[in-house]
């Protein structure tokens, strides 16, 4: 039985499927605090709580886990300026008391949903696995600690990886939530608003990685053969702009709505892409959809939404 | 009035009463957990809690701190290993709530004591603060991640320094805890017990840097004038092996006694030490205390305890 924690999520909740399609048996632990319950999959276990509290983990006590994908976590970088010790608790506790029930368990495989927020601003792009990390959200802060955490656990003996993801997109991502998502706020904006508004510069770009790439890029690093603990990026490797995302969201619905620019979001970052050349040598992961058959796709689901 | 937090404790009570020797009030904050109540001046005010509480920081509010220097902390990497929720509240949930408190209050300086731990095993010596940190023990993680926050807070306004601190000695150091502080727990077994017994191998190296250098480092960082967040080894800049050292401890006492070497303690490093380049060229600081001159005045003053 694997453990997927946050299916109520979009990534989760497509993780997870995966999984059931492979013929495992799978478990949740999700708060429902931004996921929804009907993204969970059938056949899910479901226990309803969050990765950050004790009670909740002890729970965990009565199945048969063989392996942790830990998903679930506060998401957004804006949101994080809000309550930032409850972003603590959700993406850096959560992954602490998991990893001591991954060790006490005996469970030896343990993947972790990371973000290409741990980056910060940086000069040298692409960027690779190898540059020095500086948060500049607290959501990112918390990310980057679990990945310490990580690492200590390898040299307990788990297995762990970092998959450090970029702008992760697709069809079944939440199209109500306007503070976690590029794509997805702009998308929403396009398609429910009378205007589109952006926080920030429409200089700034993303490295955007399609859904399906991205449950690939769990199931293959869940099932390689490794020790000890390593990180990956999962990104396309180029960079979209704002002005080109928007241009081509309109483009794609065939009409075109106001746009208007205010002020950047607390912790945003300027402009970034990933290197995704270690994930493809060592795991043999790349990624199948580009930008405009993913936007197409995304926005088809939209529109019949 | 200056917040030194962990005022009970070696360092912490240092840097206090250097500050009320240069005329200002301090107040801090410290649990006892392992501080001791003697070693707090007096003449500060001393509000007794942990610093990853809520409620304890809230009791701040009453005074009119004008910049907080945050030394408290679970400070032992073997002991990090039995409590690793407690390590993330002692030493990151504590960095972020006085974060958090020195936003609402407008209070424009933080200085930080950080950790050499936080670099793991380093290939290329002597370390800098531009190495990518690679966390062994919880309590390097916690101080990691402290440094994440403040770089966060340096984006919010308030100016951040962290203080790497290599193995700091020297009189006033605990010889009773026999877990924290590689120099003091050889001097202690030498002093009271039948053998030494060091746990890892003797090839072991570290820098050792001396209490009052330190004490000057934190003064030197308070005030200087800077903007933004920066990280600072506080390091001589030269190793001292683990042998070594146990023999100028002999030399220095006059006698010897018989050495066991058992198995490392959970998340040591093999050997580390540092440069100091960047806080002599940036801040003026210089080490004056060499080892030698260093270790014969701790071993002066545990003589006459």
């Amino acid at each position: 039985m694997i453990l997927v924690t946050g299916a109520a999520g979009f990534i989760g909740s497509k993780v997870t499927k995966q999984f059931i399609a492979a013929g495992y048996k799978t478990i949740t632990i999700d708060n429902l605090s931004t996921g929804l319950l009907e993204n969970i999959p059938k056949d899910t276990i479901f226990i309803e709580g969050s990765c950050g509290n004790k009670s909740t983990i002890e729970k965990l006590n009565d199945y048969p886990i063989a392996g942790i994908i830990h998903i679930a976590g506060q998401s957004s970088g804006e949101v994080s300026f809000e309550d930032p010790q409850y972003d603590l608790e959700s993406n850096t506790l959560s992954t602490l008391l998991l990893l001591d029930f991954a060790k006490k368990r005996n469970i030896k495989r343990f993947v972790f949903a990371s973000t290409m927020s741990v980056y910060g601003d940086v000069s040298k792009l692409p960027v690779e696995e190898s540059t020095i990390p500086e948060p500049k959200s607290f959501y990112a802060c918390g990310k980057l600690a679990s990945e310490s955490y990580l690492r200590v656990y390898a040299g307990l003996g788990i297995e762990t990886y970092s998959l450090r993801l970029f702008n992760v997109y697709g069809p079944g991502q939440n199209l109500e939530n306007l503070k976690q998502g590029m794509l997805s706020i702009y998308l929403a904006q396009a398609l429910h608003n009378d205007e589109i508004i952006v926080k920030g510069s429409g200089d700034r770009f993303r490295d955007f990685v399609y859904i399906d790439d991205v449950v690939e890029a769990f199931k293959i690093a869940y099932f390689n053969s490794y020790q000890g603990f390593d990180i990956f990026n999962v990104c396309n490797g180029y960079p979209i702009t704002v002005d080109s995302m928007i241009a081509k969201i309109f483009k794609n619905l065939n009409y075109t709505k106001p746009v208007t620019f205010s002020n950047n979001t607390l912790g945003d970052q300027n402009g970034i892409y990933g290197s995704n050349e270690k994930i493809m040598t060592n795991l043999g992961w790349i990624p199948k959809v580009n930008f405009e058959d993913g936007l197409q796709s995304m926005i088809e689901w939209g529109l019949s939404k």
